[in-house]
């Protein structure tokens, strides 16, 4: 395992804008705070879910729609560079009316509600490819 | 997105005590540790449970009851005022023998065996009735 | 609710290895850094898993493997000592490319990819025979 020891930065908690995507919200957060490392775990509701699952064959990602509300029970990721851009990497996992669950790499949700709590780290964690998964990993 | 920055208070790691509602003996803690303003995650196991979910078109929230006994994996939420007492916003991903999954809101859940961490933030968090959604949510 | 007040100590993010057990590898990580007490929560996808289910009657793990690949959303765990040493207590939820779930505790799982967030406490967790539930559990 690889990893870095991180200084504990600023600490954010955050209502999520109604009507919005919940990955780029968290995003344009990150952009306006200069934000380069943070996790995140996150909890509420959203409107609708596209979801990712990566396909470790194939090494692409498959999406599958759901035009649906959820709750969301939780979503957990983190903030850092990908491509010049930062990138929050969430993977969620939403709720129906009767307890059932999907889950997976989030794409995009619409979100309803959210409540969101953001540590940040002393440090900048920039995502480069891994040839062995085709995945942009951090080099740690 | 609306946030706050916080600062970083008072830790805890703590077992939920068995046979006592998870989200009761949480809002007891905060009580008595006077805490106004938390997140916390945790995992363990339930004896039984009620979930809500939160209807987006009519702005109810519909309860589903589980007589039966979970691994809980886990459980996010958060610790804030609401209507003058502290109230655990708790969502929660409860497994059976075979794997399956339910998931929600929690209303509540008799614990069998439970672990936390929970970190306090110096600040007071208190939610008020907001009119896009007919939920209690922070005004940050 | 048994709880101690704790201080935080390191933080780390981790990338974890691909092909390798994902909680022997940060029980390794545990050992190299001798971290006593923390707490982690961690995304990514796994090759395989093995899930345990606590029978809360027969006070048993029952096992249930899945053979297939799953994204991890998310793992949330703890490290402390269990019977001399160090254990990654960990509760995963994994989906499927159709989005559905199984979830439970972690025996283990094959790594494909993961990114994990750390959070050491300066103190020792020691889990101890709990009459009641037949579990290992802190005596806080």
């Amino acid at each position: 395992m690889d990893y870095r020891e991180v200084e504990g930065a600023r600490e954010y908690v955050a209502r999520l804008d109604h009507g919005v995507g919940w990955r780029s919200q968290i995003e344009a957060f990150a952009d306006e705070e200069k934000i380069d490392a943070a996790f995140f775990v996150g909890l509420g509701a959203v409107q609708d879910a596209t979801l990712l699952f990566y396909d470790q064959d194939d090494q692409e990602y498959d999406d599958v729609e759901f035009d649906e509300p959820f709750e969301v029970v939780p979503a957990v990721g983190n903030v850092s560079w990908l491509e010049g851009e930062r990138f929050a990497h969430t993977h969620m996992t939403l709720s129906r009316e009767d307890g059932s669950v999907v889950a997976g790499h989030l794409d995009e949700a619409t979100t309803f509600a959210g409540e969101l709590y953001v540590r940040e780290f002393d440090t900048e964690l920039a995502r480069e490819h891994d040839e062995t998964t085709d995945l942009d990993l951090w080099p740690l």
